[in-house]
């Protein structure tokens, strides 16, 4: 395909790369959209290339735009050159990065995880904010947790929001998406260790006794995790809530556990 | 005032409810809305009653509401009844709680604030986006924090999505707003050691020399802190970053250390 320039905003393309921001549109062609170069940078640094790289005219040089061109080029992907509002059509945002790229969207099978990559792991369950999900996406990549996995029905890991809070984690961790029933199985079959912020017959967050690969759980932002799950974890731990509510934003509270698994079990 | 009903979209009480969602009408009319039985119950367990209560006609009869209406009658406030469809305007939901209140804001001054009255402090710098505004509100009722200091050109704490992701501690923690050339002097105007998150010279955060009063500052979401933002704090320390990223979101950063500080400075 190489290179071209789209000029209309009637342009087929162009309605195929919006339509990308469509949840049913993402699954029907089995790609997502990325945007900003740095995110770009990230994930080819991370082995992804994106199959479609869409340039705005009138960017700006940059060594890193020119070597992420040359790579798509060379792998046989398209470079489209286009108007930044085309650009802000597509991303649908007023202000959009001079650079947007299509993806193909990974396989997320638990099939395809291996649990001793890594001694934490991320584990959310019906977890509805993008941005929340993006969030512990890039905490993961920090703690240097192996990935996350996605419960039930959660917010798509690859939406244009958490792709963007992501800050590029999406490409650096693993994320896989199951049903409960299939996840427990799967968990038991290797070692791990299930952990949930919970306030049943739990220990102090701090110094509880972790364990590789740890799999750190929260639950739903409103609802919280259901009993069920709760009593299927090997470990509870509570977290300090010194004021009138009982919860901490499910992001953070992730957070707050990783960096205290990741000190309690070594880097 | 006390008890009415409205029926029609176009009542100018409506408008001016849906207006409170645009910051400039907060700003002109001192106020601000507020959503959901449990937010407004916070609310006034904290000694905020709303100025006006609005319920849907169509609700779940309930004893804490039952309270919250009588409170706000006896507090010379105004009970107004409307419908689902009417209060989804207001609130721009499409499935709206069952009620929402209008509440003055509070006194947004440094001078308000009485340092003594906690060991740890959040301070936030060109914090851009609500979700983690009322995210950081949120942590620092859970940390026992005294509140959140806004420096420059934050979001609007007063906004809908900041009151919603705060759980409620819009109403537990102060809020102060100020430019940084205000707070600086404020700040060195009595004790506290004021800490972020940096590359330089740092310290690992785990264990630092943290000092009550501890405010704890993470920068914009983008742009991190201004460098002469970070030259002037008393502590630098650094997280563990074991991936491609080199920071972690903002509320989340805040959260990690505010929960190290408890641990080193006790709740």
């Amino acid at each position: 395909m190489s290179r071209r320039q789209i000029t209309g905003f009637s342009n087929p393309t162009v309605k195929a790369l919006r339509a990308l921001r469509d949840k049913k549109h993402r699954k029907a062609s089995g790609t997502f959209l990325a945007e900003g170069l740095r995110l770009l940078t990230d994930a080819r640094e991370s082995g992804h290339l994106p199959e479609v790289l869409v340039m705005a005219e009138e960017r700006d040089p940059h060594a890193l735009l020119s070597v992420l061109e040359a790579d798509v080029l060379a792998a046989g992907g398209e470079v489209i050159e286009t108007s930044a509002d085309i650009l802000s059509k597509i991303t649908g945002k007023d202000n959009p990065q001079a650079v947007c790229g299509v993806f193909a969207e990974f396989d997320t099978s638990l099939a395809a995880l291996d649990r001793s990559a890594a001694k934490i792991w991320l584990v959310a369950q019906a977890l509805r904010d993008p941005g929340n999900l993006g969030t512990m996406l890039r905490t993961g990549d920090a703690v240097g947790a192996g990935g996350l996995i996605l419960i039930d029905d959660c917010a798509d890991p690859f939406s244009a929001e958490a792709v963007r809070a992501s800050m590029g984690a999406i490409f650096t961790q693993k994320v896989a998406q199951a049903r409960w029933e299939d996840f427990l199985p799967w968990l038991r079959s290797g070692a791990g260790q299930l952990v949930a912020a919970s306030l049943r017959d739990a220990v102090p967050y701090r110094g509880a006794p972790y364990a590789a690969p740890c799999f750190i759980m929260v639950g739903n932002e409103s609802r919280g995790l259901p009993e069920e799950y709760e009593l299927a974890c090997d470990l509870w731990v509570t977290m300090p809530m010194k004021g009138r509510a009982d919860s901490l934003n499910a992001a953070v509270a992730a957070a707050v556990l990783a960096y205290e698994v990741l000190d309690s079990l070594g880097g």
